[in-house]
């Protein structure tokens, strides 16, 4: 399993995503589900994926490639495309033939792979924008009412952003709340797991302003974690019983 | 679908569930998933049911049936069953044979039915048990490692629980616990809906302590949802940042 999760705001978009993979609960492994891809000060495009690892692995090697092809043109190129629904429509699209391929294969054995992915960037002179892209290379877009999107395991970290984030929220408090989001999705779910890849683009940069890995011995999570345990407790003793 | 949780607490046994059963999200309607057995002083087994209506309705005729006969005996009756495993192995048993008979209909539609139970109670002798039923008829029980157990919707409602919840854990804090857990669910997914049905069993009285419906118009519940919403905010300002 995942937890991605990207939040749309005006000041720009807060990217989370955990690293773990597993064919089966005795075969777990570490695997980066967070790529950015950038033309600075032109061009970011940031893109996170849940489901099946050869799926997405393979996703990403031919966006890559047709990226730096020095062929590559607005119908190839993510970094070429002239609007940010022309890149969502190119990831779906080789999304959409990926998995096409890979579940031929394995349709001999009655299996299949699938895999979704979220989009979010912006292009000089348009709007900074976030996508969630299906295994069908169909997609949605967040929207002011619905600022955020998440792939893979997303009940348990759903709360609190339905509490607290709205467009107007502040790079600082999005990385909060997408942290503690992930926090109670580590809690409760096994095959969602540390170390985390945390990237924010501001609006109007066209660049990653900044992109970090939080290890699982990392103090600071480890703290903010305690804390809102902590603060969680306290505010249920408070409230009233009905 | 359907959210009901039970606590197995030192004080007694805390339950709730919701009311809404659904046929496609286009038809929807109210059925209590909670009831009640007793035999005062000498015995009290409540049942929450999540899945095929068909399914848990005849299961819990069956059983009502059973208990009612002036022949009832100790193999056939919750309510003259020896010990609360008997018990949970007697509703086990119903539930699937119910559940192969009602799929059995259903195969020639290349459908199936399914359910699953919560089993809660003591009898004069004995421990306060708590039990979950699965469709096939098996079970597992709580314990202090882990004093709940939930049915249908669980992820939503699951955090707080693990934050908050132990075996010395009050009634009152209990209810509190469980109200603010389905107030999670009832957010985020439509087809758990209100009127919630919430029944307390207190330790050593062999009798419903309490029960009541809490009504889509509760003033005391929609206050505590608006409380607890408040303070999560509030405690969310409060952590600093990684």
């Amino acid at each position: 399993m995942t937890y991605c999760v990207g939040l749309l705001l005006k000041a720009g978009v807060v990217l989370l995503a955990d690293t773990r993979t597993n064919a089966g609960l005795d075969n777990i492994a570490t695997f980066r589900k967070l790529f950015t891809f950038e033309a600075p000060g032109e061009r970011v495009v940031a893109i996170m994926t849940a489901g099946s690892l050869s799926v997405t692995q393979t996703t990403l090697a031919r966006l890559t490639d047709a990226a730096e092809d020095p062929d590559a043109d607005e119908r190839t190129s993510i970094l070429k495309a002239p609007t940010m629904l022309k890149v969502a429509e190119l990831i779906g699209a080789t999304l959409a033939d990926v998995r096409a391929e890979v579940s031929e294969k394995l349709d001999r054995m009655k299996q299949s792979a699938s895999a979704t992915m979220i989009v979010a960037g912006q292009r000089r002179g348009g709007p900074m924008r976030l996508f969630l892209v299906y295994p069908e290379g169909n997609f949605i877009e967040a929207t002011a009412d619905t600022p955020y999107l998440q792939i893979g395991e997303h009940k348990y970290g759903k709360p609190i952003l339905d509490r607290v984030i709205t467009p107007d929220t502040s790079i600082a408090e999005a990385q909060k709340a997408v942290l503690l989001s992930m926090d109670s999705t580590l809690r409760s779910n096994l095959s969602v797991g540390m170390p985390l890849d945390l990237a924010v683009i501001e609006a109007g940069t066209h660049a990653v302003t900044s992109q970090r890995r939080i290890e699982a011995a990392d103090e600071g999570f480890a703290r903010m974690s305690r804390a809102w345990s902590d603060a969680l407790r306290d505010a249920f003793q408070k409230i009233e019983a009905v």
